[in-house]
């Protein structure tokens, strides 16, 4: 076991203060990780905070990892000592079920093991990236290409997979208009890959205060949300709603946006249950859908995706002791757009 | 015009009675249709009851019309006296959008002309088929193959293309494991076309008192929704779920007998809103859908397939003065499992 500083919420909503963790042995087919970078995701807060229901405590959050191998187990195949890697919203899975052998470890039937807030298969919790080291099979490690720095990528890793998987497998692409819901950790992701596919995208976010950085990131075009007239204009106007926004939404509104055959696909995830006329998807033959992260195949390909077309995260980086600090300004959506945790300062 | 018998509704929630109606004079492109049967369909009493908003009144309910061309106008190229022929729920779209263009004339962006409750493009009503004659444009008539017999051939119309267009469309088929939801007029026929498309068919009914018929309509399983056991038995077993249902669900239990990418798709329509948690569809990356009848060229393939598997629907003949009773019957789910009004008793 090796003990390492973290930051841990030592009950739900207690604010996060520094701590120290175990992290099991280095086994046969682990990596020991150094984390240089952990972003922090909205989740991270709905979790700390109880939104998603009961949660274990203490709880180190982070899952978007990126970080260094200092040490590989004597089965590691994949990965050396030096290599540039990250680590996303899960560290393991059965690896035997259909979708575990499709790659689609994030919907495995058994239940992927989250990287924290979770047991794992010997009944321990898991500890995520908010801490100096993890220790991870490296199944469920990816590479990080040298073209992104480390800082920036940290935030794919959650922020960009979440996006990527749906935007792909709705197939955005040429000749497809893609409305990105919100404006913030996820969408300014959205924005930059659904661009770098080669869709027409449109921003739909609650003011146009950061209509310049949606335009700068790849947005077409930009439309405020308390706007009614946007509701006006937009009428059957997408093919693909990805809408990243957890705040409570009047989804047949949303949906009236949609062309026929149209997708509104949720990838942030509302505390509260919506409410939904049945008629907004019978009329057009529409889609309400999700969508979480995506498979350890496909988060590495979204890293290759992004480094060749060379897209990190927009990030504010701070010192481990900001972090409560940035929990509230990422409530009040004050953050452009991923806040980045320097693990050097645990 | 020709003044023709026929049964309405003189103002919402009022009983039906008889009356006379008149018909527009047969143009270019109209065919006359002597009605022989017409179904009765829920979707009828929920507009003869303003449950889906404001209706026109006096209404004349009924879009599943069955019966011969007896006149056709000069200009006419796909009908001849004597034709066999069906009318289903719309009589009319603008004909230039993409998607009449695209033969989804439901979906017509300028909203397609309902057979009944509607105004036609000429700004008067149209009235159904609880009547003796209608007069259609013969691009929204289709042709009833002489292997299918009228009375049984009326439901099809619209029980018989609302269940088979999103089959098709969701790809039920040899290898797909189908859930028929509900076991009335659109269960029956969603049971027996889904079967006859090759796919694994299971019925979700309220209780077991339909099972033996559900069986031998082609369903290979069936099993009560009352029955808590049934959602633990079914999780996660489905590729689609076809709701013909249209009172209100928890769609987050249904959800949840999905696969991972599998689709709830709608075509009940309930006249309240339903709540959904998102998680249930971002857990397995699912879909809640709808779908709206289908489209002409739909319509007649579905008739032609249905002709050659043998699949009318099962019904109970009854006479127009028997309508406001058959309502009632409807409405507590007493039908085995579709009226048909016999129109030479109007």
């Amino acid at each position: 076991m090796t003990t390492v500083a973290a930051y841990a919420a030592p009950a739900a909503k207690a604010p996060l203060e520094r701590t120290t963790i175990e992290r099991r042995p280095v086994g046969e087919h682990d990596v020991l990780i150094e984390i240089k970078f952990a972003g922090i995701c909205h989740s991270d807060i709905h979790q700390a905070r109880e939104g998603w229901g009961e949660a274990m405590f203490p709880m180190v959050p982070g899952h978007e990892i990126a970080g260094i191998v200092t040490e590989a187990g004597s089965g590691v195949t994949r990965f050396a000592v030096g290599d540039r890697v990250g680590v996303g919203c899960m560290v393991d899975s059965c690896r035997a079920c259909e979708n575990c052998e499709a790659g689609l470890e994030q919907y495995c039937l058994k239940g992927n093991v989250g990287t924290y807030n979770a047991l794992d298969k010997n009944g321990e919790p898991t500890y995520g990236g908010y801490s100096e080291k993890i220790v991870v099979d490296e199944n469920f490690v990816v590479r990080i290409p040298d073209g992104l720095a480390l800082d920036v990528a940290a935030p794919l890793l959650c922020a960009g997979i979440t996006t990527y998987s749906p935007l792909r497998h709705w197939n955005a692409g040429p000749g497809k208009k893609v409305a990105v819901l919100g404006m913030g950790g996820l969408g300014h992701m959205g924005v930059k890959i659904a661009h770098a596919l080669g869709a027409e995208v449109t921003v739909l976010s609650q003011s146009l205060r950061k209509k310049d950085d949606g335009l700068k990131l790849g947005a077409d075009r930009y439309y405020a949300t308390s706007d009614p007239k946007t509701f006006e204009d937009l009428r059957g106007s997408f093919d693909l709603i990805l809408s990243t926004v957890s705040a409570p939404l009047d989804l047949n509104v949303f949906l009236s946006l949609l062309k026929t055959d149209g997708a509104f696909v949720n990838v942030g995830a509302p505390e509260e249950p919506v409410s939904i006329n049945l008629f907004s998807v019978i009329a057009g033959r529409k889609t309400l859908a999700g969508s979480g992260i995506g498979g350890i195949r496909e988060t590495q390909e979204m890293l290759d995706f992004c480094a060749e077309h060379g897209l990190g995260a927009e990030i504010e980086l701070i010192s481990a002791s900001e972090i409560n600090d940035a929990y509230e300004r990422v409530l009040s959506s004050d953050v452009r757009y991923r806040f980045v945790i320097d693990t050097a300062t645990i």
